[in-house]
């Protein structure tokens, strides 16, 4: 009982505390940008520029892996339209990223019965050779048991058959999965998507290979065939497989992070960050990830221009490349802006879907994180009220790091990313057009008041 | 007024009418099914014998296109497994069938970007040359605007984007398309999936040649897909394709319908087929098209012979061969039992998934309906209570109408079915266990009575 009760007075304490946060913080800086900000979200929810920019991205260019030369033209086509839109210092930051070519792959059931299964290979993955690499099959739904067994290991397909229970438990299966298996004398590997049951979809996504131990091609399966192939190993049938990959790692290319400004009006050397990636996986169209997320960040810029809004401080757009097998933009960015990190008043990635928002995680201090929920308040018509005990994203991690600069992320309703992620089937059509005005609506009233505001993010009033 | 009133009194009378029906039946031979059908219906849904056969067959065999070797070595085990279930009269019927092989296939998009795009050939669509069709896209949304744009098609790769609205309105395009733009001088033919949006999921199938028009390669693109390029189209956007088919249809080979029977204990000569279609397109693992058919029509004979019930009439199970692109199986019953097909009492078909059954269509006279009707209401443990105005199915037509004979189909809940109609997701998880066995119960309980009952099928009481 004792314990119950001090669990309740926490639970009570901790909402007088939520509530108190705001109540507590002197109101009149927000009140001025109650006007300002109810016309940005009018405006974003009633236009339909972004989305027709997004949809013809995606449609036109279709997916962006790095290296490709659908990335490349997709960074050309948007320096030139950011320049159409009028904004200022637009520039591509060159980055050497990785050229991983696909080429074609397969997976075919040889015993019992010849039969094609669908597959992607994983990204980063050796290939094989041209013949394929042709073996028995053993199923593992763990590294334990793949541990336990792993005298069966030796010159077999390793499937590792682990159910999805989010993207953080299962996605180690994924990266560390194919060198595990190697290590136990697997000749390659094949594991369950990492994502919830689909159309027969497989999800590629990015592995690591482990210094030490042979590389070995790795692919992921439809949850389906994972589920069967477990049902026939069970049943003790003898499943033997062909993998075929050409899959194969190029010398590094040239892409570009691309940067788009509003120079601040009178604080230009401070920064706010807002950003997505450009570059996606080579199946899909890359719409939710992270072609949404990218648009809309654009979108903040496009918008305070065309509404004549120019802030304080400097909005700067960072579309990044290389987030999916790389991190190449991220990194260069933290290197090439290490002088000035100390000037970022916060960076926004918005590389969650553009479902419906729901609100902001950001990671600060104590007063930017009362100040950024004050101004959420004002972004109740998009959805976007709440924030969320931390934020952050894959592109502006390292900077955030290195310049401990206040981080925020775009949250929405995530109930559909993860069917789509890194599959075929991410494509526009799975994002209602709605959602994506009310994401772009919320990131740029948000942006614009932390760039506008009097004081600086994490600073109390008065102490500028 | 008058025909609001008109129309209250017409519900009226056609309830009560309804309701008569059955009460005018005399229940009698009825109650002396109320037990035993009790039994069956419970042992169906408390034994998972039926379930592990489906998994089997879709795990091991995968997909059975005619002409397939996974076909003919499906066709191989069921028999072996009906002799082993203790079946009588087991046999393969041999059925000539076309032998149309996919090959390797490709959609590209060359302009305005580089872009491989999802699709499956339609079935028995001609191939094309080894280096592909080259061409600029043409979208209509219809025949009518086919029609009105018909110059424009000349030189073309013609893609139908036409909406899905239910099977029926929509699948012309995909039978009849082909050949409909090849008159209008289109060089290839796509067409946006019969079916609901899926995962971009293309959806194959059957197409119709027309004589006199040339024969042009014709593939089904995801409803994603054909949304992207009709934006593209609608924008101005060039568009041109690369299509490249390997598909060949080969010299007809042997195949056959599968047979087992339970022999009637007092009028062998009187037939009950109950069937579903073994075969089924070349991707996923037609399990809902038809595996669970076949496997449930099956299963009635053997939860018979478990149970150690053998009724007054014959119950014989086919397996029908060639369903998909020809229907040669159906058309070998109907001429090899041409001669007594007038001793057909009922031929029961299960081709629209085993979901969660909702009762039966029926074709046949009044009497018949009735009775029918009565057997249906002893099947409310399993849903299937409900009897449609109308039923049948493809592989049992030729012989239904040849013979006069009264048609039954399995009604299941549709909502599912054409979402993996055709499709690499037609696979065994798409179905849940619980309504497969309530389909199984449905059908053997139904089957049971009408090859058990004192009179014949669509015969008053006392007339036999």
């Amino acid at each position: 009982m004792r314990s119950l009760r001090g669990a309740a007075l926490t639970v009570v304490l901790l909402f007088v505390c939520a509530l108190a946060v705001p109540l507590a913080q002197p109101a009149t800086w927000l009140e001025t940008y109650r006007e300002p900000i109810a016309h940005i979200l009018r405006t974003a929810q009633a236009d339909d520029f972004a989305w027709r920019r997004l949809t013809y991205l995606t449609d036109t260019f279709g997916s962006r892996l790095s290296g490709s030369s659908s990335l490349a033209a997709a960074i050309e086509w948007a320096v030139e339209e950011m320049g159409a839109d009028g904004l200022e210092n637009v520039r591509k930051d060159p980055v050497m990223v990785p050229r991983w070519v696909r080429g074609r792959e397969s997976l075919e059931m040889l015993l019992p019965q010849p039969q094609s299964l669908p597959m992607l290979g994983l990204g980063m993955s050796v290939g094989t050779p041209p013949n394929g690499i042709e073996a028995d099959l053993l199923v593992v739904d763990s590294f334990v048991e793949l541990e336990r067994r792993s005298t069966e290991a030796q010159g077999k397909i390793v499937l590792f058959n682990v159910p999805y229970r989010g993207y953080g438990p299962t996605v180690a299966y994924r990266v560390n999965g194919p060198s595990q298996a190697a290590a136990a004398g697997a000749v390659a590997v094949l594991i369950r998507s990492v994502g919830p049951e689909g159309m027969r979809t497989p999800h590629t996504g990015m592995l690591i290979y482990r210094d030490g131990v042979p590389r070995i091609p790795a692919a992921a399966i439809a949850v389906e065939d994972a589920a069967r192939l477990a049902r026939m190993a069970a049943r003790g049938q003898r499943v033997r497989l062909r993998l075929a990959m050409e899959a194969t790692l190029h010398p590094d290319v040239e892409s570009a992070n691309v940067i788009a400004e509003i120079r601040g009006r009178e604080r230009p050397d401070e920064i706010v960050v807002v950003s997505g990636h450009f570059d996606s996986w080579d199946v899909g169209a890359g719409a939710t990830d992270d072609a949404g997320g990218a648009i809309a960040a654009w979108e903040v810029a496009r918008l305070l221009k065309s509404l004549q809004l120019r802030p304080r401080r400097t909005i700067r757009v960072v579309l990044f490349t290389n987030e999916e097998n790389g991190l190449r933009g991220a990194i260069d960015y933290r290197d090439r802006y290490a002088a000035t990190l100390g000037q970022h008043v916060l960076m926004v990635e918005s590389d969650a879907g553009v479902f419906a928002p729901v609100g902001f995680g950001f990671t600060g201090n104590d007063i930017g994180r009362s100040q950024v929920t004050a101004i959420a308040s004002l972004l109740a018509s998009t959805g976007a009220t709440r924030i969320a005990a931390s934020g952050g994203g894959a592109d502006i991690g390292p900077s955030v790091v290195a310049g401990r600069v206040p981080a925020m992320s775009l949250e929405v309703d995530g109930s559909k990313y993860f069917l789509v992620h890194h599959t075929a089937a991410d494509m526009v059509d799975k994002i209602e057009p709605a959602d994506f005005a009310r994401c772009v609506a919320a990131l740029t009233g948000m942006a614009y008041v932390v760039a506008d505001m009097p004081q600086r993010l994490g600073e109390a009033v008065g102490t500028q």
